[in-house]
């Protein structure tokens, strides 16, 4: 095949034939395209976008050059939750257990920090022992046995996704709508899927801040999963603020279980709530939603929820007993509360840079070969719209000395910024997408 | 330097500073930026463009990766022409010579055929013996000696554009407007030149069909080379029919050597006149732009140009007897003339469709590693415009088997149009676009 031809017209707002694209991903996969005639194309992309039968295809072509999990059929519906990144973001150690023990499989997979987003796998790792590398045999019999696995890509999974995700990372083309489903759909359509819910965030803290943007990404991978045979329902969430109190990985951990006692912060609660029922609905284990979010709320309040998730960490090599005494989790030995310069209300929280501050005090990587202390990070202690006085914490620093932490208080002043009135912050659930629209919810 | 926020600002239409593009087309060439990277800005690059103080920047790197010609402080002024490239021209075989006959040294540096267009130095590779490949020396102290030389790119002459151009021509990114300019430039600006006059040709035989691109073009590279310190006009001419008679290599010398004695189709006499005068006024070699074209005219009627171009021919190893007997040139064994099916007018002649037939005699590469043959070609027989009844020759078919022949009879008696009625020919120079602004000349 000539691809010069294929990039001309690319480039030139003609479609490639899905043939075209089966056959082009097949052979950039195989080393038989080289990467500056990809790159080139996915530029054309970025400007020119991608019908529908050609990102069903791209897709398709990208499912294809991997492995998928395969489940006997005495397994339960198989549903996952995937969300598009945020800063405090720790609803998957909550959802996962809690639908697994509401009789849902959840086979899930997930990644890691990028940017100024942490990843389930980091915090997954900061319990001790706990071991997130499973081969697709050892995630699949789990998810038979207790309903549940927390695991990471392998190199089975979507290689034509690893290589191009590089590729992308390295020439300005990861922000293309089309280009983003079909990474994201290649991983979670691998784990051989009944149904899916797609977390799309919004506001200064998403990775997709405006809500046209969350909209157009959320309906294009409802559209292409249900392409591929997979029942989908994307929810647009707010990511003004980080997500709960709690960022940094040991953090998240602490506040995940709290949350799978039936404690923990109310928007968490809620978000994970939400989620949940619309996994039962879309895996066909309920048909009414109050019904499924009431299932789920149960699940978290009578410790089923909590039984699976110890079932899963003792499963995957971790200590089930750091569940009960979570002061076994990493701890940062120095704590620093920034307090309120001057009185008014908690405006605009500058999520991006709270996300940037775990980061900075070691919470998240710079590369990928960077190692990440499970320790460190942030509790926040406001929210927008609260009234503050001279004096009144903001937020506790937890930092491996002394001098991390001071580094760090000049970023989060500015951060968190108090002023005359508060911005109204967006509502935690905004807009529903299912195959049959987009409905708002508030 | 981190290449991958470049290629993003690109992406996003801002625009990247001087001192980026320098040391990114230092780092391109030396081999520590990978083509992949490069390749995605350059897409970026055709649809964002680049500023004027980014082209700037480009060309001059493009310059500096390699050498250029210099000349003593004796030399008198040089001048290069370049044309866009069209069927049928050879301009420079008649115009080089002509303004070295006319005192101005002309170090003219050709390529060879591409796509469906001819290239110069195929062209004067038709004359037994004749050697394109001079060294930087040579060529120089040919200049020098003769006041003209002919010859190719050699490795010394901008490799930052010999790398871009291979990748863009693999990449779909061929088709941008300063990204043409750049390239053609840092060809030409490496003779040494004070002055340059630029061919722009439109019409269906051109590079760039649409006036506006042409002008695009031509403003664009009077603007760059102006920055760099160079004289240069361009004119806009007509390539909606092939320019003289003769499309093919042994077919055009013939014609060029025609137009050297003063005889020959009278457009080409024009062309090369008008080119001529424009050469010797950037040149500061004349003041008015009449006196300069008589002067042109003059070399022709009086055999001055002839002479040089035969002292061109013996200096680079061709026997000038040839032009004295130009039966020594390269001939086809089979003629075929086609003539009209129907009476009428010739409307719109297919330029390109012209320049593919020659390819598929064997005059021109289908890859860069193909031999041509220089006998084989057309001669046209009619223009636009012309009354034709059924049977009037139309077009001579040169080829090397009859067989041969009748392959392209049907592709010319497509290309060439009887009709009703003509559309109006393109001037034969429409626009004049100098530092001052764009003229329209007829």
């Amino acid at each position: 095949m000539l691809i010069a031809p294929l990039i001309e017209r690319k480039r030139d707002g003609e479609a490639l034939s899905p043939a075209e694209w089966q056959t082009l991903i097949e052979a950039y996969t195989s080393g038989r395209v080289p990467d500056y005639q990809m790159s080139a194309l996915l530029m054309a992309v970025v400007f020119r976008g991608m019908r529908p039968d050609e990102l069903d295809a791209l897709l398709g072509a990208m499912l294809a050059s991997g492995e998928r999990l395969a489940f006997g059929p005495d397994v339960p519906p198989r549903v996952d939750k995937h969300s598009t990144g945020g800063v405090g973001d720790k609803v998957s150690l909550v959802l996962a257990p809690a639908v697994a023990a509401a009789g849902v499989a959840v086979p899930m997979m997930s990644g890691r920090g990028l940017g100024h987003t942490g990843g389930t796998l980091d915090k997954l790792e900061s319990i001790p022992g706990f071991r997130t590398a499973l081969s697709l045999a050892e995630a699949t019999s789990q998810v038979e046995r207790l309903g549940c696995a927390l695991f990471g890509q392998t190199e089975a999974i979507a290689p034509a996704d690893r290589k191009l995700y590089a590729l992308r990372d390295a020439t300005g083309t990861v922000p293309a709508v089309p280009l983003i489903a079909a990474s994201i759909l290649s991983k979670k359509l691998a784990e051989g899927l009944d149904g899916l819910v797609l977390d799309v965030k919004r506001g200064n803290g998403a990775q997709l801040q405006s809500l046209d943007d969350a909209m157009t990404l959320g309906s294009t991978m409802v559209r292409l999963a249900e392409a591929h045979g997979c029942r989908t329902v994307a929810l647009v969430t707010a990511m003004d603020r980080p997500l709960g109190v709690a960022c940094g990985n040991a953090l998240e951990v602490r506040e995940a279980v709290a949350s799978l006692r039936g404690e923990g912060p109310a928007s968490l609660r809620e978000l994970v709530e939400v989620l949940g029922a619309e996994m039962l609905l879309v895996a066909g284990a309920a048909s009414e939603r109050d019904a499924a979010r009431a299932r789920i709320a149960g699940v978290l309040d009578d410790g089923r929820a909590l039984e699976t998730f110890a079932a899963v960490v003792e499963a995957q090599g971790g200590d089930p007993g750091v569940l009960e005494d979570l002061d076994q989790l990493p701890a940062a030995p120095e704590r620093t509360i920034v307090t309120a310069v001057r009185g008014g209300t908690v405006g605009t929280i500058d999520t991006r840079a709270i996300g940037r501050v775990v980061n900075r005090l070691g919470g998240g990587r710079a590369t990928v070969e960077d190692t990440i202390d499970p320790a460190v990070g942030l509790v926040m202690l406001v929210e927008p719209g609260d009234a503050v006085e001279p004096g009144t914490p903001l937020v506790e620093v937890h930092a491996r000395s002394a001098s991390d932490g001071a580094a760090v208080l000049d970023a989060l002043a500015s951060a968190i910024v108090v002023g005359e009135r508060a911005e109204p912050a967006l509502p935690l659930v905004s807009h529903r997408i299912s195959a049959a629209g987009a409905t708002a919810l508030a």
